[in-house]
């Protein structure tokens, strides 16, 4: 029997911590950044247990290992993990035992825990030395190197800048803000890791993490500088686009560094008169904040939430213009799409359907690629809210039952984020009134007018009771927040069904997806981005709602119009309409005509 | 001119402050126990400003004196502070300063702060400490006394008990329940001053505090023993009821041990075997910590939330069967009085039809009292949502408008709180709109079905949403938690827009209360309870719903039927024609048939 090539790795790595000393390693899915997604350099779970999915991190003794992941990933982390020895640890459910918590319950005296502190933030790093305070943790930055041989190197893409005619502020403009928010709360310095964080206030994009349009680096803005710590060395001849863009940074007084400095320059912070600096430590990794306190001098330091992603929510009016074009473009795209679907359902299967949308999305000017893995599922593939579209084998989209796209795109002028769930063909009455109960709650949110202050966990139940009437529900959040030409998932507002309290405010954008999946048959998911606004003010109070940005028709055709309420006809009616007359001078003849009857009023 | 009575106080306080060396004396509005109502005794600000408000608290320096309330309270408190010298500061504003940030900011240096530490919890004073580290608290129990020469004595009105067939549960199974809690967190004694706590756990019951059925106590739980502090010494000829009561709980092991007994008790409790002791310091009062603290032999003090609330909460069948009679009972009353104003409007005044509900509720079996002050409110009256009737010069209620009643009475076998808004003849457009719109939000709520693990705060917009839609809201919470013959306000759920995660269970009974006001010509409000129940369980959960527990029809004559759906005029029916059949056989043949028109279906 061949060995399992993670089981291999997995003893690799316990035999080097023998050698080491450690009895304990913990890894985690993320990378210096703490980014969502890590480029391949960093996705150090899959390398060591083969599981692929986006959330996950493994602890190894030398008896035990666990892979923590949550009830999204949970089917497919039984499958991946079969063969390597590593135990599934569940977490978003009741009795789940968070790695604090099982660390703890392991009651070891002094234990040795090695960490990758590059990948660790200062807060999980804290949790750990918490939950076992006799613990020594050791932080070894890339730890897995020396096993891992063929490691990928840290991306260092092209880097463009964005113009005030695309951004609409510049980073001058930003950066003086920041200054501002330092001096009130009189600190002189903020060292910055999140990377859609940097490529927000310097107006930069890159290409290093996939489908996330920045660039792998630090900022360190000091009331007097800025220093761009970014893969420099790794462009000794940079592209021309790059070129220019470290030029033009340089203009306007951003002194671009090599990424390996940022140790030494948080190590002689003083040196550089900062007295007093902000970090987050929910974002800073751990091995950055080690350097500053190793550093001679040590500077005050103020732990504290960085107050960029507030405002980089709050669209400014350049950013909401671009995001109005997107979707245009984006909706002229889908239109073809779904017309190109219907004449070929029968003959094509998800993984080709999948590959006409982004050949048609690729065709769009300032297109600079998806926004995140386009989920083409047709039946039961759509019952997975998280599906991954397999390239081999996928499944044929039949005349009958329901499809789901959930897709998107990156523009230099914004990003979309779009599902459609379309009848094929006949469908079953069970299919029909669970397509009608979600588009039910879709358009309830849509309506929604709310006070200002009002927080998305105060709206969710809007777009979740047409369901919870039926006793129906989803288990994903109904909006996420989405960045301009940026990561498509961004805070700090959502809409979903926990206790953040950050409120909904005019400039942000969001979608609104509510779904519903049944194992094994169908799913159904309907998904616009929404802008919210100002609706007005009166004796009351002032009031906020939303304008709905996506352009591109719900399909009418297997609607069970006795669930919808006049009020939900009426929107419906007006939304298609008003996708109509957007797009029909920008269509093929055969495609508008096709949508003028897709659009009629129910 | 004529000295206001309120300033002289204020000048008698500051005087006798001077004799102390007091800098500053901080009054709260609540007594010993953090009531939300406190006996006249302790009605200290009251006595000291001539503020009536239900929400109030003082603070008085040598140059200032300050009120500060919240939003539902600042008409009024700006009138009755008029000419005493005291300013108001207001709460639930944006740009709220609360007694503690206020109190740092008057940068002091040791300053010399007395609290009346009777009347204040250990937390409130422990901010006080915190927002100005460097202050001297000195805690002076009944601080005022030595001014307030006829201040009333602590009451100690009869007191009952209530048997199984009532309670459904004795005490000792409660007693022994709670000590199988301490065992958990490994203590062996608790001390509780919460006083629906006590009366809960006890089965006791008096009339100590207006409209709250509790006794003037304190509890203290060991392993073996339950000592209820209690005014024993001014039942020295207890009544026939009290006398028996505190024989039968002798019987049951708890020792009765006089009121002014716990300080010496919480001084010596290692003498008495208790090492670990739990105490809630939100609700324990200052005074009786330090006794502790100032104890020989401290015992171990475990700081946590009592367990009773959330266990009080969920009401159990007998309990649950008790609130249904008690809705039976009341809606017959109700009905009689809806019938009754009918026929006497145009002729009767606010006052006189409160007089006369409380006449009918007086006559039902059981009834002990109302469960609150009655609002009976009349046209512009009823734009207050906490308006007071006055007993001279109340409104006239004419054959035309809104008037609005909110009432609620106490029996042996369960608390009522309903509202009803009822037009008395021809009405504006407006209110119309209003009423309709208020139902609507009182509907949604009470037909909404919501997973297992639903908090209040994720379903409250469900009740908003319909007055949201045209852009108006009220200003109070849609639903609290009601007692079983005790408190008609009772934690720890509720139904509102802040962040409290206490979900939603099967068992807890709240109110269901949207209304609207609109300053100087209406208000309405729609009020039943709903008893939280299980509808079910499928493949997407466990899903709870309400049951409507008031029985008292909506007036449907002056609806707006077009802002309805389907469901709502479905329910509304249902609920008109369920209130009609259930009473029916036990109104007078007038009022039967009187009602038979005001549920025909709409």
């Amino acid at each position: 029997m061949e060995e399992n090539i993670y089981a291999g790795r997995i003893a690799a790595l316990r035999e080097f911590m023998r050698e080491q000393g450690w009895d304990i390693v913990i890894l985690g899915g993320s990378d210096p950044h703490s980014s969502e997604y890590p480029a391949p350099r960093w996705q150090q779970v899959k390398w060591l247990t083969g599981f692929t999915g986006e959330a996950g991190d493994v602890v190894i003794t030398m008896d035990h290992a666990g892979l923590w992941t949550d009830t999204r990933y949970f089917i497919q982390a039984r499958r991946q993990l079969e063969g390597t020895g590593v135990d599934l640890h569940k977490m978003r459910v009741p009795e789940q035992v968070p790695i604090p918590e099982w660390l703890a319950s392991l009651n070891l005296d002094e234990p040795q825990i090695a960490v990758d502190g590059l990948c660790q933030s200062v807060d999980a790093v804290r949790e750990f030395q918490d939950a076992v305070p006799s613990a020594i943790i050791v932080s070894v930055p890339d730890l897995l190197s020396s096993l891992w041989t063929d490691r990928p190197a840290i991306p260092s893409n092209p880097i463009i800048t964005l113009g005030d005619d695309l951004a609409g502020e510049s980073r001058e403009s930003r950066l003086r803000w920041l200054r501002k928010w330092l001096l009130l709360r009189e600190a002189d310095a903020i060292i910055l890791s999140s990377l859609d964080e940097i490529a927000w206030l310097l107006n930069v994009r890159g290409s290093d993490v996939e489908y996330n349009p920045v660039v792998i680096s630090y900022l360190l803005v000091t009331m007097d500088d800025a220093f761009w710590f970014v893969r420099k060395d790794a462009y000794s001849t940079p592209d021309g686009e790059t070129a220019a863009s470290f030029a033009e940074l340089e203009a306007d007084g951003v002194k671009i560094m090599d990424y390996s400095e940022v140790e030494f320059a948080l190590a002689s912070l003083r040196l550089d008169g900062v007295d007093r600096i902000c970090l987050d430590t929910s974002a800073l990794n751990h091995e950055l904040r080690q350097t500053i306190d190793d550093g001679d001098l040590l500077p005050e330091i103020i732990e504290c939430a960085s107050p960029i992603p507030a405002r980089k929510a709050v669209k400014n009016a350049t950013e909401i213009e671009g995001m109005r074009e997107a979707h245009l473009e984006d909706g002229l795209v889908m239109e073809q799409f779904l017309f190109w679907l219907e004449k070929n359902a029968g003959s094509v299967d998800e993984w080709t359907a999948a590959c006409e949308l982004g050949r048609l999305r690729a065709g769009i000017p300032g297109y600079r690629g998806d926004s995140f893995e386009t989920i083409s599922a047709y039946g039961p593939g759509a019952a997975l809210p998280h599906y991954v579209t397999p390239k081999e084998g996928s499944a044929l989209i039949e005349r009958r039952g329901l499809y789901l796209v959930d897709s998107g795109g990156q523009y230099l002028f914004g990003t979309t984020d779009i599902t459609r769930t379309v009848p094929m063909g006949p469908v079953t009455p069970l299919e029909m009134e669970d397509y009608t109960l979600v588009l039910k709650g879709h358009i309830d949110l849509a309506m929604a007018i709310f006070p200002a202050g009002t927080a998305g966990c105060q709206i969710d139940a809007l777009a979740r009771e047409p369901l919870w009437r039926y006793k129906r529900n989803f288990g994903h959040g109904t909006g996420h927040g989405v960045g301009f030409y940026l990561n498509v998932h961004e805070g700090p507002q959502d809409i979903r069904q926990n206790f953040n309290r950050q409120p909904l405010l005019p400039g942000m954008i969001c979608s609104d997806e509510p779904g519903l999946y049944r194992e094994g048959m169908h799913g159904v998911r309907h998904e616009n981005l929404v802008l919210c606004h100002r609706v007005g003010d009166n004796e009351f109070g002032s009031w906020l709602g939303f304008e709905t940005l996506t352009l591109c028709h719900f399909d009418t055709s297997c609607i069970n119009r006795d669930l919808l309420t006049k009020d939900e006809l009426e929107w419906l009616n007006s939304y298609n309409e008003k996708v109509y007359t957007t797009l029909k001078d920008r269509l093929q003849a055969p495609v508008a005509a096709w949508l003028r009857e897709k659009t009629r009023p129910v």
